[in-house]
């Protein structure tokens, strides 16, 4: 396989980004929910919810248990979600009197919520290292051509010269500020999730605040204060950035292509595409791609805000929707990022401008 | 006409919201172009780029001028923009030799996108009042009902009774929050477009500064240090805070919707829609709308950020593109909280909760 | 007003097509329901189902209604439909006793689908005159530049040299189609609506078929045999109809905007666009619109792909949703096709090649 | 792995279809490239174009090549194609002298479009007869139930009894209607693509003709007469025939969601989804899935029809953004059919209407 471009044997240079991509694996996932059940054990011994022992027991079948991705696959297709096999499994390596302090109040979404928030942890961190050094890059190349002008365009058309520096600031200074406004984004999705069944931590009574802030140091992640099981807008938040992100990057993008149009010749680039059938041919792909994932998170952005319609205390229909959408925005944002600056690399020069100008 | 049901003669009572909707009528454009000329006239005669009397005779000539839509349309399906045919009947009020004081050193786009946020003040201030009273109206809601239960739902499933306020709470945060977050938005979308035909504001030299400084001031408006012609984020915050609103509402609309359910009757409306066969029904009519209104939106914000990728110094198609999306998010966002508003005024009687609980 | 640039004062020339807009007014609807309920009681009178007298009672009493819009638009707000207060304001003219007459057997869902099927005839044969137009002008323009070559350009750089005709023969093919297409488009959505409250004309017993084909003659539509209640595929093929009308001209606008950049100059356009700020600039201000225009019912295609998703024997959201989507992208598509014959008509000269070939 | 949820390892099972994914998997993609160059290779001898000695030479090279993947993929990276690597890797066993024998005349498009079309055939045989089983079994469940009824609902309210037959109606006829119309998609997508560098076949001479029709009939496909390089309305009809399918299937899934709500009891399902928190539940979660589905390829169109414009004679950007959006779409669509019969297979009996009907 795959379907997806965004991880294909030979797409994913194109269009993926691995060290991104790597945090949506099944692996990972099953590793982070491992850790919401590690830590919510710790949580509940602490609040003495459950005893001593039994989070022992829990934290020792954590440690031993293998899952086992078929049945997990089977049993999902029928529950809708993962946990209850995955549960399952878990107490196959668990004394039975301790089965009941297992995941003890929680409800599937507390622990597949949680470990989305996890590994987005991650995911961000890579995203904002490449970012800072795609902004920076930027301010290099802004340094890199001072004085240089090139002619404006608007519209398509030449319009009058400007500076060089003042396209690159068109480039740089919506990146610049997307970085700016990551730690605030990075904040939204740092909470835990944690509300039982229906919302209301019904089965740990007065403990249950005790629980969650007990819970939410454990992984290191921010105490909700409550439910956000139908309150998607945190996630929305991230995808909301994520396309503005790929757009601004796909501005950068189309300039580029336009700016290496043959005749145009404002930029050089090295090591571009080649071609099949014409071996003189230096395509500007990596301009081109950057075009194309802004159209592609400009197409996701609406199924996440199409998820938004959470009904009662919890839609299977709209929930399952993010995990189909949200994964791919967050590659397609860090493979956006990648791609520019494998671009912004590959520009070799860019010409004194030598026009004649209109009048 | 019209097309858009948002000012359908007879479907904007249901889908519309007049008191926002005029804030893009072609009148209001027009007053909002003409302060932003007048503003300039007056940014640059203190800033001495202008005479004081070129000033005068363009303050007259807007006082004078009415304007001719049918020539601005014409002109406006050759130019791409009304600003070129806007301008030209201006002059035939202002005496040739002030003629070069019109519009000094501004460019078409800075007049559109600075009429656009004029208006926008006025329309989101109609919006954070309606919105004020929704929140109100809700938190209300929820006092009344203190102390109810209702059985909460998962996956369109009874799941356990939960606190009726906890059903509320799911509508009220969301919506309480994004009522905070207004002020953000709009702060964001508070800034002048100045910046002259490819950005630089090279025609004012060093007064550059000062004028736009000025000219902010004269509009009420914040000086954004710098040109936005092709960083159209600001708008996007905007974008995307309506399509949370709008689906934080539908959320609203679709749990009432379920409630009102004949079998379920967890909650009576009084005045619910008639069907022209079926006198004994009661359409939640209401309900309905808003779940439309938030999918209309979640595909509006879709164009948006399709409309990010402006090439070069600006592109025709992608602004345009926003001025096709913007007005009807806004517009929707409106129509969702007054319908909302006239939903929870439906609302007669929620029951007790009386059901046979599952095990 | 207006909010929506397909019919604001000044953007219509631009961005709209009155002569398709038109079938979307409150008057050419209301007119289109008066002949439903006309046609309806001449076919329940020819059925046997209501008396000849009642028809004529009818008959006369919709001559005699003028609509009042307010009251129209102010319980639509409530119904979420116009027929209940569209037939109360009909009853005020008809004597009482014929009162079960009008409209017998019917529901809102009958008139306003039918309503919309019966404009949908006029605005596609605006729109097939206009299309079979811009073909030949397509075809006229190949013939013209027979023998001519131009540069292929691949992934926006040269290629090869091709045939003028190759090119423009990726213009008219796909609209070529489109046109030869439409006829089964145009059948597709020539039905009758008429199904009765839940879809089984319940009221009509074993007159149901006899009625339906008599109303489906006397409104020169076709006998559905069934209801479309919920099954709006019909409506979708128009929608992706005209979405691929838009893209595929969106094609052959990019393209000239790419002939007509300066230093490629492919082409010479003429009475282009002009600049507020740089009087200098020939903006392809059509070929920018196209791509406008494309995007824009690109996006609009989403909304009525999840309008599709009608729950039980009618729903009211996704019915709805569809009233906001389809009258924007008819327009559009419109728009599209004169837009693009303006374009066409600007075409001063394509010079002869002399470029310096690649390898 | 995996981002897409539609080939992970635990989720597949409830997103995905395995036996339609594959096709798109890295290995099934290259031989099918693998199968146009052979199939090219034997084309061009029989017209003459290449000897007999370089066709065999093409042959046995194929043969014997075993593609690196990893080589493949950086390769992609900077071509934006993986094509040349492609090419390289067979030469490595193809003596020099032929070197020029292979992929003759083609360019990269016409080998990635022609793969893509060859596994379309076998992934929509597969989606056929999964339609097939899902009609039947529809009209299986009108036959079982003949002579019950149910209650009618418009806009979420109990309007009259209908027959239940009468529901499935609704659910049937659009899926019956979309498998007749699958053949007329199935023969839109099963031409060549061979066209050459620029969509010319300029390479050929007055062998073009001969070599594509050749060329066809060696792959099995239709010969397409010409170039569809830049004209995408054959794959457009598929994503469009797609996500009219996912939608009409969500909307049976909505239905059964609706008629499961415990206070509705309109249908018993056997088998549902269990929830980690509340054992008593039975979730309809193939139903939501359903609804999920619908709207994910809802979205998906979108991205579609924004591919739709190709600049000049290939656009690299939306040429790439298809390869993005339509292998999930394929798989959305098998995963849906697949679900859907699941679900019904689920049904355990739907009882006799029991209802105090309204007046």
């Amino acid at each position: 396989m795959t379907v997806s471009t965004l991880e294909h044997p030979f797409l994913k240079g194109l269009l993926g980004q691995e060290a991104v991509a790597r945090f949506f694996s099944a692996e990972e996932d099953l590793a982070a929910m491992s850790a919401f059940e590690r830590g919510l054990a710790k949580a509940e011994a602490d609040a003495g919810v459950i005893s001593n022992a039994a989070r022992d027991a829990v934290l020792t079948a954590l440690e031993k248990t293998t899952f086992d991705l078929d049945a997990l696959c089977v049993s999902t297709a029928t529950d809708g979600v993962v946990v209850p096999e995955f549960l399952r499994q878990i107490k196959e390596k668990l004394p039975e009197e301790h089965h009941g302090a297992l995941h003890f109040g929680a409800t599937s979404q507390d622990v597949i919520d949680t470990s989305l928030t996890i590994r987005l942890q991650g995911a961000l961190k890579v995203i904002e290292g490449e970012l800072v050094g795609l902004v920076q890059e930027l301010a290099e190349l802004k340094d890199k051509y001072a004085g240089r002008e090139i002619i404006g365009r608007t519209r398509m058309q030449q319009a009058l010269p400007i500076p060089l520096a003042h396209r690159f600031d068109g480039w740089h200074r919506p990146l610049n500020d997307l970085l700016n406004e990551l730690a605030s984004v990075h904040e939204k999705i740092s909470y835990l999730q944690f509300a039982g069944a229906v919302g209301t931590l019904d089965k740990l009574g007065d403990k249950a605040a005790l629980v969650r802030k007990n819970l939410a140091a454990e992984l290191s992640l921010r105490d909700p204060m409550g439910s956000w099981h139908t309150d998607r807008r945190r996630l929305m938040a991230l995808a909301n950035w994520l396309s503005e992100l790929t757009g601004s990057i796909g501005k950068l993008g189309q300039d580029v292509i336009q700016m290496a149009v043959n005749e145009v010749q404002e930029v050089y680039l090295i090591g571009s595409g080649g071609s099949s059938a014409m071996p003189h041919k230096q395509n500007p792909v990596r301009g081109e791609v950057l075009v194309t994932l802004a159209r592609f998170n400009a197409m996701n952005i609406s199924g996440m805000h199409q998820a938004l319609l959470h009904e009662n205390e919890r839609s299977g229909s709209s929930w399952t929707l993010e995990w189909m959408v949200l994964p791919q925005m967050v590659v397609t944002g860090a493979a956006s990022i990648r791609r520019a600056r494998e671009l912004l690399a590959q520009i070799d020069d860019i010409p004194d401008m030598d026009k004649d100008l209109p009048g």
